[in-house]
């Protein structure tokens, strides 16, 4: 059966995250498929930073560490993206990049093992996650090695002499999501423990990392969790492991007493010693806002939403796009997916240039992959369409062969 | 001869930088003597980060990256700060936090010199700074000593033992700045590298990293180069280690092809690698506001006002003050001093909180130092009479005796 525009109207008009949109700045003409690297603005970020510039850094100055709360920012952004990940209470902060809390969360799992020497990852994982570890290896310079496997196999590729493993739950390639729990489970099992990226699910989906048992957490801001570009990232450390594990790299904003100025580090206590340096203010009060209005929404009427929405995608890019090249990369179990969908081309650079020229906004992934992210909260049916009808067109009347489609941008 | 107000409306008059005034936001009734701890807000800030957010978030959306430059941002806005702070080009970029940074330099100094198991700093560094290094031999695990010292034991503290002397500049307790020239050519006599820590003169003064010969510098840009509350740090690093030396934490914002997504590390060229994961772009945009501002000014003209303004204010302590139980804690000689003045005084404590709520705006720093900053940019010479007689009533009306000055503040 053939899907209409009209049906996708309805399930927009059915959408019981409909409302979610008017919260959103989203230009006129744009189709935005592209949340899952950054999220749309949320409307009430231009007040929260004005009020943030104008009234607070402005008018009452150094003051706002205490009358405004900065110095509770960390904690209480943190607290609330704890609450939208599954963490339990006070185990969750916002601090640093993800990459270097990837390097925080390995280190510290490697120092509880220290007798383990093997890093376990996935080939394809988001790079940056590879490359903390590489530079961590490097600095410790005590043999650890980094070994990376196909998704396929995992779990079997842990075994006893596996220290930690590093999993991006959710693809940035491919959107394949991994089973947390099955593979926490069988990690523990071997005596390993796990880090967990949740760039491309916190804010996308349920998460239960408390009840995957799960060892460390980590992600960024900008992406579900709509908190502008760069946002601060955080990091998830387990109860079970706050009173050994220790941040490999400690700052005065996870000291016990900062404003104390003691020439020791003293760690805060529980999950606060995980904070390093001072953080940029502006970029964490935005980050707030869009952690606000996740936290207002129904994560599983989000997740069942994108499930949806890929569902869709999928059936137009088979009625409308059949015999143009399509190949979806993406898993077709539900199970397995995250809130993107992935197609490899042989011409997928030009053709996603082409599609953003045309206001159709998803992005490449090196070497050959389209990918077009579903963000529940503002993303509607009928665009989907839409965006189907504009690449149809691309494929039709071979609009992506121009040269200006071709030149390779800075960042893709 | 006693100081008059006359006499400072006059230097006030005839201060070359007086126009610079006008360019930051200053509450009325407010003398602000702490922008060595947050930097006042540049007039164009607002109309910055709404740009940011409303256009480049809002509506050109992941394109920013590309359309708005924001992926050039941390080379761009670096390059700025390698000219303040007199490094060549090519040796400055902004990421990161501090104390990251600090982990970073000292990390990178140690792999240098794998040999030597020593971190010289001084008791009273600014205490994130030793926190790093702590942190620091503690992951390396390699039998590394944090040795410190007092301020006059160096440079003679430095041996053929020492690794790396770690220092910063200008003291965030005393304001006693070193002579980075004579220590860094002590260190390299003694086969040792330096780390300077520039958060207390970056912007207040001349600086010449490439004139001192230096080796790693690091810094924030949340004080004298006016860039808002946290904003990110920078990191410099000398051509001649340029090629050796290796960011202890790598991350796709320092590949050499960060859009290509291969699983290895390949460090881009020159200081680029030292950046590691996504940068806060809100705070970013806003730091170059503040790096642009102190672009414009002369730096001479900067160091001569502000050591004008410290024998200024000492002065009128002496003369409007006496008896009051001051003590000079910052060095007489002006080649010794940054752009702050420091007393202890054994009610510091709730004669500064009784400073601020009359809306003179200095700060604590324990145990019992009442600090001072002087910011050339906008701060006026009549402000230190005015703020000397605010502090003269609260003296001798001992205002400052009253329980809500004595109640301790989570930050000082």
């Amino acid at each position: 059966m053939p899907i209409t525009r009209a049906q996708l109207e309805a399930l927009d008009r059915d959408d019981p995250l409909r409302l979610f949109r008017d919260r959103f700045v989203l230009p006129d003409g744009v189709i935005y498929l592209d949340g899952n690297s950054l999220g749309a603005m949320p409307k009430a970020i231009p007040a929260r930073v004005r009020s943030l510039v104008e009234e607070e850094w402005g008018k009452d100055l150094i003051r706002s560490w205490n009358t405004h709360g900065w110095i509770d920012l960390q904690a209480r952004v943190g607290e609330k993206i704890g609450h939208i990940i599954g963490a339990r209470e006070g185990e969750t902060v916002v601090c640093d990049s993800t990459t270097v809390n990837v390097f925080k969360a390995v280190s510290a799992a490697l120092a509880l093992h220290p007798e383990r020497k093997v890093v376990l990852s996935e080939r394809s994982n988001f790079p940056t996650d590879l490359y903390a570890v590489e530079s961590l290896i490097r600095s410790l310079g005590k043999g650890h090695k980094l070994e990376l496997f196909e998704p396929r196999e995992f779990p079997d590729a842990i075994d006893e002499n596996t220290a930690c493993v590093l999993l991006t739950h959710v693809s940035y390639r491919t959107g394949r999501m991994y089973d947390m729990h099955a593979i926490t489970k069988t990690a523990h099992e071997k005596g390993a423990l796990t880090v967990w990226d949740l760039c491309h699910s916190a804010g996308a989906m349920p998460l239960d990392l408390a009840g995957a048992n799960y060892d460390f957490a980590v992600g960024c801001g900008y992406k579900f969790l709509n908190g502008g570009p760069g946002a601060p990232a955080f990091i998830a450390v387990a109860r079970k492991h706050q009173k050994l594990a220790m941040p490999a790299i400690s700052g005065w904003f996870g000291h016990a007493s900062p404003f104390a100025f003691e020439s020791s580090y003293k760690p805060a206590d529980g999950i606060a010693c995980w904070a390093v340096g001072t953080p940029p203010i502006l970029s964490l009060a935005a980050l707030e806002v869009g952690v606000d209005l996740a936290l207002e929404a129904s994560l599983d009427a989000c997740r069942a939403k994108s499930l949806r929405q890929f569902e869709v995608f999928d059936h137009l890019v088979a009625q409308e796009l059949r015999g143009h090249g399509f190949t979806l990369v993406s898993p077709s179990n539900p199970a397995e997916r995250g809130s993107q969908i992935c197609y490899a081309h042989e011409h997928g650079w030009p053709i996603m240039q082409c599609l953003i020229a045309q206001n159709v906004i998803g992005d490449f992934r090196a070497p050959d992959i389209d990918r077009f992210g579903f963000t529940p909260l503002y993303l509607g049916f009928a665009e989907l369409w839409d965006a189907v009808q504009v690449l149809r067109r691309i494929m039709e009347e071979r609009l992506w062969d121009a040269p200006q489609f071709h030149a390779r941008a800075k960042v893709t």
